[in-house]
């Protein structure tokens, strides 16, 4: 099993080949599948992840730490306001500063270019926990939750549901990567960006699959193996609830009338928080078909796999 | 030594037998007069406890995550507005996405109901740091001082003054099962909830003390063993300063005038933080009889002997 | 070489002699040198520090906690509004608590009567870790940073041009110790304290070296082999930033025409966060003869060197 990656930093899917998304979920698995069984506290003993929040985080800041724990290492989590950032220094010298004390840097940030600016400045590796524009671990688990479900991801369909955002946008580069079918629906207006459309297209050619992008629940729903959605209303929207309210409900509402079109066996996933009689249903996302505590957990094993594989030579 | 508890969670008093507070005290005293001879740093390895703060700690953060390095552990501190319980995701949601990183959780809450929510959702052990009805760990600690100075809880008199507020509330629950007796003397309209004296005179049966509240504070210090006081004015009463200040004073402050009343060897306890000239003047809290600093002291020891007895086995 | 300090505290460089600062930069010397060879990760293996932080802090605060967890302790951070200093417990009162479950304190305050109370009231040794009179780890760094790069002390000429303030004041101390000619160029007005000249003064007849107080940032520099600044607006200052800039600025700024005056292998150095254009030009603290990134990393290894220095007995 191939343990190393070829890029510096994991900003977005984009960063990860095809057969190097493959090594992380094995080791992810291996690291799941042994974890009350073996004692991984040597692989990362006295490593120290730097985690930056420039917003709140449950899954991310829990998981990045245990992760490093339970690997032997630590982990320090700065908020925007304990740092200087907050009094002005800038993200570079922040960067060059931060390189100088620790093995590896996580940030949650806005603004993509800030985690940019981060990687450029760092000796050390930088991953992106989530930003306007990508959120790589978060796919990184889902694939490993379909990976356990459907054992493989050749002629799987997989529908987005609801906003163009960042998650759909590394979901597109990553079932683009492996070959999974993928149908996004989004209203007018709300479809991912046209420049990671054209990379996932693009990629799709090796891979011997499909992109499309629709506007109609149904028609990205019929068949699916998997379904998935996530808030539309994320941090910072706050102002456009009456409006996002009016565009996304109810047509694009993952409810149990939709679900009727997909696969029998379809899974439901969601990135979390949900809320609940919005973007989805309880009856689907607390249903048999939900798979989101997985998908929680699996954050943490892909977050192993890819800190260690990040830091375990250096 | 028994080193289980029976049940999963530790919400109050309630929630642990008579014998399973002496094998706690006996534990936790053991922790204590070993700590600086012998390694207990192998005790939990690798487990991580968790540690929401809906409110400010300064003994109960520090003496939590201390207690879980000294044992090999570590400890994860999650303020509300660090995590997406600030964004409005569920106590449930939140509950079930934590056990899934975590070996333990802790958390220190405004409405009682949130750390029921939390033990209910949660597969893993949830400690209450705190809540508006409970703080059985602070219990814990004044037992074992109490033990410590006082050798056995058999026939001690034991005297809470001021406010019948959740250090009292499990105060009561704590003396009723071990023994002590205690006279509880509030302002009328203060005293503890009718249900929660119900539950320690029922208790007393067993343990064969008496449990009394009043509202005089002489006749509740008249000979008494132990003094206990806390502040009347906890986090989020500040709109009710002067009113409650006319209530508790000058009769509810535990002074030398008051102290005189007790028995000669009496000890003075205090949970912290005291605010002295108000509930406490200096010559107690601060005079030959205040073992407060045990008592904070304590909070460490009791602290690493439950998380050692939640999460051994696990 | 000696490994214990003769004060509990390091408030600021009065409580180090001359020759504990040799043994400091030694022993932080030796820790930098073999921390990818060599493993010491047992040096502090279960020790806790707290840190305790009013004001933003990314250097203190990640090379602090670094610090500890390379020589296997832990640190945990303590934000004022964390803990009960924000609800008005004592400063003394927190000492006395936080000492029960640390092993050292490091503190980072706007008000140096703040570090000196947490002194006297602790058991356990506390650092400054930047107060609005002293930084005295900073100047142990910058001491590193200068012997690395000048070999030794002897004869070498220091200016410092800007404000005289608390990192000003430690490094009057420090070089006044070692025996480095310090010149300190300000505006009228914002001179260091008397109090501290005087104390220079009088230890540079020790170890035969000048110190002079100036108000003409060419005559400093005038063949410096150093050359040292920092901003002008520190937090807090943010009401008086126009008077400020109209005070030092062009005259007090650190920029190549400045340095032209300087000897022609000085070094320039800067504890940052830095504010280009204002305190210094990019030109100078982005070109050779900048050593500030290591002056940040010597941070982490003068640190280490005290940190072992006041635990290792205890």
């Amino acid at each position: 099993m191939k343990t190393s990656l070829s890029s510096k930093d994991i900003l977005s899917l984009q960063d990860i080949s095809a057969s190097e998304i493959s090594s992380i979920l094995s080791l992810a698995s291996k690291l799941k599948k042994d974890l009350r069984k073996k004692d991984f506290s040597k692989l990362l003993t006295g490593k120290i992840l730097g985690m930056i929040f420039q917003k709140p985080s449950t899954r991310t800041r829990v998981s990045f730490e245990s992760a490093m724990i339970q690997m032997g290492g630590s982990a320090i989590s700065l908020n925007s306001s304990d740092i200087q950032l907050s009094r002005g220094e800038s993200v570079d010298d922040t960067a060059r500063t931060l390189s100088l004390y620790l093995n590896c840097l996580m940030a949650r940030v806005y603004d993509h270019s800030d985690i940019e600016k981060l990687a450029i400045n760092s000796s050390i590796p930088v991953i992106n926990g989530l930003s306007n524009l990508f959120h790589p671990c978060q796919i990184l688990a889902d694939l490993l939750t379909i990976k356990e479900h459907k054992k493989n991801f050749k002629n799987l369909n997989l529908a987005w549901i609801g906003d163009g955002n960042n998650v759909c946008n590394d979901l597109l580069l990553g079932c683009s990567k492996t070959g999974i079918n993928i149908k996004v629906a989004c209203p007018k207006g709300y479809e991912p960006p046209s420049w990671i459309i054209k990379i996932a297209k693009d990629s799709c050619i090796n891979s011997n699959c499909n992109v499309d992008i629709l506007n109609d629940p149904i028609k990205a729903v019929l068949d699916a193996d998997v379904v998935v959605t996530d808030t539309f209303m994320s941090i910072g929207m706050e102002q456009e609830k009456i409006k996002r309210e009016q565009i996304f409900l109810p047509k694009y509402q993952v409810n149990s009338d939709l679900m009727k079109f997909a696969d029998k066996d379809v899974i439901f996933m969601h990135c979390l928080p949900a809320k609940r009689g919005q973007e989805v249903t309880s009856d689907v996302i607390d249903g048999t078909s939900s798979v989101v505590w997985d998908e929680a957990e699996n954050r943490l094993h892909v977050q192993k796999a890819i800190l260690y594989m990040l830091m375990k030579k250096k």
